[in-house]
């Protein structure tokens, strides 16, 4: 049958990709339908239960300022937050939390049901609809299980893990798109009927185990931040969204650290000869960067203990995911290494750890909006484009979602610079490179990562995303007062000249530390290390404070506790990043103009790099393998490092002469 | 692989069925393992979102006074409660919760991760481990999806309707458990080959609604007992568990009411022809109590409109239940359906509603103890036994669990009586006579319904489940209290005697409605029409109140507010209705004595029931179809009524003479 009504944009699948590509359809006005599988699992993480991290933090943010889901829903459910590099420079600073898992899709699913525009349906999508117009095919919309027509304009797909799944453990596989969840085999056949340029990818999950079980004492504790009695008590619990409020936080868990022995890796490499990886059993390739233990003991073979954290999935379960032993060996190689690691000894296993193999789809043939090249009108987002990770799902899916609903209106794509955010590094790095194994996001993949922070994800995109009409008029107002105190303070610290004849050498010295020899704007004199907004202001008895009400045409909020409340500290925040790090991000911005003439050198198609000699094992291996056109290519693939690109244009250089001295460099 | 430890009870399936029967071996000290497809769906209710009813709720009763989960599970859950039937009598009246389906989920899911002696393993189990012994098959355990082996001195299958199950909507169908799990096909292979005997039901969902789409104010609210600002507010909020508390329950919302109009019934019958049911497409047997909305049309023709309850699913869900229109007609016709009805014009479809057909096993083959007589030690429970509803799974998988124990221990099964619980009834009813149809609970197959009330289940079952090992030490001494006050309130009233001397004629007016002609236990008193408890305390001053503390011997709480605090009511309540029914409680005792005089009485092979005109051409029907050995069997075919089989008795009579004259009866 015909579906009696017509839709803007379907989005096929529920997941972190589906959920924030229907929402920014909707919010966006367009007529979205939301497919999946079941309600049940809207929202549902896979494997951990946590969000954000280095890299894949920033991507929360971001989604988060152009009005996405995740980062409200984690603030709702997160269970323990943590700064990680806290003591490092902002660009890599990153907010991570834990999640409980009920809590997580309950806060979902509570925005998806409450989402205006926006409908839900059951059901699997076995097919979609295709009409041919002028130039060539196009999505008209998707049909079900049961054979429900759906019309849309457009559709975005987003079946994650679930295309052909093959769920395996030991030498034993069978079918699934997760543990406990069916995968789509009908939509695979259909796609791979449609020759879109496919392969297979596999990722893996630990075994989980009874809270009940576990010997905590044995392990070490490792409480979140401002977690009440934790270790970090003393610093800020934090929030993940921009709207979110400490407040909104449940109650806060620790995770404990325990390791893996001698003993363990024992267990896990007689195991080997049982292992669908090595075995032959599987083909796709896994995450390098997620390895599997038994990858971990094998590439590592020197190391004799690896760290693992014992993760509680949730307040009111004793589950617990212990984070370092993803596995797909057989259960009683599972059992046996589990229990031979220190407080676990007694474990229970709750659920077998496995590896999943799937479809995906090569991204390189997608537009930069994530259309897809052959069929107009459908787009691709998350683990079926190759990557892996909660919050690289939600920003594709929120992209893709965004563009669906910008074609939808008549209007051009909306394409983020590397520059801009990391969700431009994510697509171009996808759409140009493709991937060789699942994708993730890494602060390294980003040219521009000290402009590129968690911190000002918000003053990067909220603009953009109150444009395209994404961010809500709650969001929008928070967002311009602090947008313009900022603007105005920044004005303000540019403008207002300290003088060395009125600064007494004692009050200099207390406050930045030495005299100072000239004249400087307040702006400049925060970029002294050490030197904060709060002790600048303090000095000569505050007479650099701004005062209230002195430009009364400026309708700019002015900085101060009062009049921005909340918002407060992270004004103070922003002009102090922006004033320390000025010179950095300058330099990292010519760097990377620089390095963008290497961009297009063709490097020969004859080269062997096994002969570059100052290269490691591991990047001659890599190039071996890939083959990159452009020295560019060659680096932007992951693990090859701007050394190593020095390395390689030197001895180009010295093997193949002129044409690779490039102007400006030494002849 | 073996896994290592060995249990003593394996249970198959976390569904009612078999969380209860988990817990209750567990709770007798077995070593208990509750293997399920899914620990995301322990406690999933696949249909409404409701517990209880008429005599369903005496089940949950009985379950709760034999320490099991759904009660509880049901206070911590409840969203709306109302007492059914409050106006007659106390043999009628049930309880009736709307749920949250996750908070409910969420309360079972707790109860069995914190339940010592048990421990959870997620994965489907896809074959029986059978060893040989003297005296026949006997299972030894069970063996999972992947291989893993799992030893156990008996197993309980509560497998619900996952047995190759198979979802109809319209004349599509497709595999399935139930909407969005997958069905468990392998182990239903293995049980055809073990040649255990089965066959095929079905059953039926209505499609789920957007409650944003409803237009509530076209519907008629009908709030729950207790409920503030409801019609029944000023009713006291129920509570379902004996330990259960008012102040458990979540905040509480009303249900709606709508009605079936005649185009509602024309689309209906427009979709016959491509009805699975109607077209030979499923082969099960649906219940014929919760008849589908097309069933409800077809069989009562005359009837222009049928009622609509639009329930809830949860407190933070928009998603309603709307009860009467369960459905496997294609989706066009549910959409067309659903909208001709007065407030859902504009409804929206969140899931359709679809029949499943799957396996049962005839529990014939079922020892009293629900022990497969094929295989020793294998139990079956729940919906796999035939039956239907969340509390007749409830009530079987906490049976079968107990007897498992039982039998692990070595000790004789517990078998109760009709006149003892209706899990007898239950029990009785499947074991001697099968199913035609998904059997559920009805008040009216309990010969002994008036001292089989869901006030007194706990009296009734209370001991033995402590006996058993099944009710915790809290649960007991609550009970013990209200017990022994009963008992020493009971005495005293039947040995305290009012004397017209010293009762003035006003104050018996006052109470009793008239003067008092002899001497009277107070006791005797409580059985004139409307003289309840209190008031009768009130005689004469209240000097025949109990004397606190009268008896210094005697333990037993004296019965008052102060002695019992939330205990009282309940107390009061069992003397009131022990007093005021205690005649017709022997007079019901005495009939069904007499009726058992017949019960073996055997009615002749070569009858044809079509000649008995007196009966109406249904019962004739049904005794054709099933041919009743004996006289007891007829009469407890459902829908045969008395009645019928007096008529049937007096045709035997006169048409084969002599030996159907019973003893007693008339020559
Ligand atoms: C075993 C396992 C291990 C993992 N390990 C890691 C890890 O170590 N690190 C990490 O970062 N990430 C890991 N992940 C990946 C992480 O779960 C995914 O990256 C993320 O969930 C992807 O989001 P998504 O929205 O693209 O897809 P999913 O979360 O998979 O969601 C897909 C959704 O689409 C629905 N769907 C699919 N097909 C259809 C259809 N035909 N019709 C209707 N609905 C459909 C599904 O029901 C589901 O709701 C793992 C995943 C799995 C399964
Ligand atoms: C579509 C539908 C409509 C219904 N309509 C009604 C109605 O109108 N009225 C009514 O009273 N009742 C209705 N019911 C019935 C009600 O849902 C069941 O009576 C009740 O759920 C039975 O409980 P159970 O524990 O026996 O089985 P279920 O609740 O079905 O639970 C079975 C459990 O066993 C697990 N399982 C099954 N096989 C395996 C295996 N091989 N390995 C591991 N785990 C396994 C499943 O995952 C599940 O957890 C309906 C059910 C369905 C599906």
């Amino acid at each position: 049958m015909w579906y009696p009504e017509e839709f803007d944009v379907i989005v096929v699948g529920g997941g972190h990709a589906g959920t924030e590509a229907a929402l920014a359809a909707a919010r966006m006005g367009c007529a979205t339908l939301l497919l999946t599988h079941n309600i049940e699992t809207l929202g549902q993480m896979s494997c951990n239960p946590s969000i954000g991290g280095i890299g894949k933090g920033h991507l929360v943010r971001e989604v988060d300022a152009l009005g996405g889901a995740m980062a409200l829903a984690t603030d709702a459910a997160g269970i323990q937050f943590r700064i990680l590099n806290s003591s490092k420079g902002p660009a890599v600073r990153a907010t991570r939390a834990q999640a409980d898992r009920l809590l997580y899709k309950a806060a979902i699913r509570q925005q998806l049901e409450n989402q205006p525009n926006l409908t839900l349906f059951q059901q699997a999508v076995d097919d979609l609809l295709l009409d041919a117009d002028a130039s060539g095919a196009r999505v008209a919309g998707a049909v079900t299980q049961t054979g429900i027509r759906f019309r849309a304009r457009a559709v975005v797909l987003t079946a994650g893990t679930f295309l052909d799944g093959k769920i395996h453990i030991g030498l034993q596989n069978h079918p699934g798109g997760r543990a406990g969840d069916a995968p789509a085999q009908r939509l695979s056949a259909r796609l791979k009927e449609l020759q879109l340029p496919q392969g297979r990818l596999k990722t893996g999950t630990p075994p989980r185990l009874d809270g009940r079980s576990i010997d905590f004492s044995r392990c070490t504790e490792q409480p979140g931040d401002g977690m009440p009695g934790g270790a970090n008590a003393e610093r800020p619990l934090p929030v993940f969204s921009f709207m979110g409020q400490p407040a909104m936080h449940p109650a806060q868990l620790p995770c404990w650290i325990t390791h893996t022995n001698e003993r363990t890796h024992e267990i896990i490499r007689s195991g080997f000869d049982r292992s669908p990886m090595y075995t032959g059993q599987i083909e796709g390739v896994g995450p390098r960067y997620c390895p599997s233990v038994e990858d971990k003991i094998k590439r590592f073979a020197g190391k004799d203990s690896h760290q693992i954290f014992l993760e509680p999935e949730g307040l009111t379960t004793n589950e617990f995911y212990p984070n370092g032993i993803s596995t797909s060996l057989p259960f009683d190689i599972q059992l046996e290494l589990v229990r031979s690691i220190e407080g676990l000894e007694r474990a229970h296993i709750l659920r077998p750890g496995y590896a999943i193999e799937y479809d995906y789809f090569d991204p390189r043939a997608l537009r930069s909006s994530f259309e897809t090249r052959q069929i107009g009108g459908l787009f691709f987002a998350g683990q079926i484009n190759g990557t892996t990770g909660y919050e690289e799902a939600a920003a594709q899916g929120l992209y893709a979602g965004l563009n669906a609903a910008l074609q939808v209106r008549g209007q051009a794509a909306w394409l983020p610079g590397r520059d801009q955010a990391y969700l431009g590094v994510l697509v171009d790095d996808l759409v140009t490179q493709g991937v060789s194994e699942p994708y993730r996001m890494f602060t390294s993949r980003a040219e521009y990562r000290l402009q590129l922070r968690e911190d000002n994800a918000d003053l990067r995109l909220t603009e953009i995303g109150h444009r395209l009409g994404l961010v809500d008029e709650a969001r929008w107002s928070v967002f311009c007062r602090k947008r313009d105190a900022l603007a105005r303070e920044t004005e303000r610290l540019k403008s207002t000249w300290v003088n060395p004849r009125t600064l007494s050498q004692p009050e200099a010295e207390r406050v930045l530390g030495k005299a100072i020899e000239r004249e400087y704007p307040l702006f400049e004199l925060l970029r002294r290390p050490g030197v904060g907004y709060e002790a600048l202001l303090s000095l000569e008895g505050g007479r650099w404070r701004p005062a209230t009400g002195a430009e009364p045409d400026d309708p700019r909020p002015v900085v101060s506790r009062e009049t921005l409340d909340d918002g407060y500290a992270a004004v103070v925040e922003q002009i102090e990043i922006a004033a320390q790090y000025a010179g950095y991000i300058e330099r990292q911005r010519d760097e990377v103009e620089r390095g963008a003439a290497y961009e297009n050198l063709r490097l020969p198609a004859d080269m062997d790099y096994h002969q570059v000699a100052a290269l490691s094992i591991e990047v001659r291996q890599k190039l071996s393998a890939q083959r990159p056109e452009t020295l560019g290519q060659a680096a932007r693939i992951s693990g090859v490092t701007p050394a190593a690109i020095s390395l390689l244009l030197i001895h180009l250089k010295r093997s193949r002469g002129r044409e690779f001295a490039l102007p400006g460099s030494a002849p």
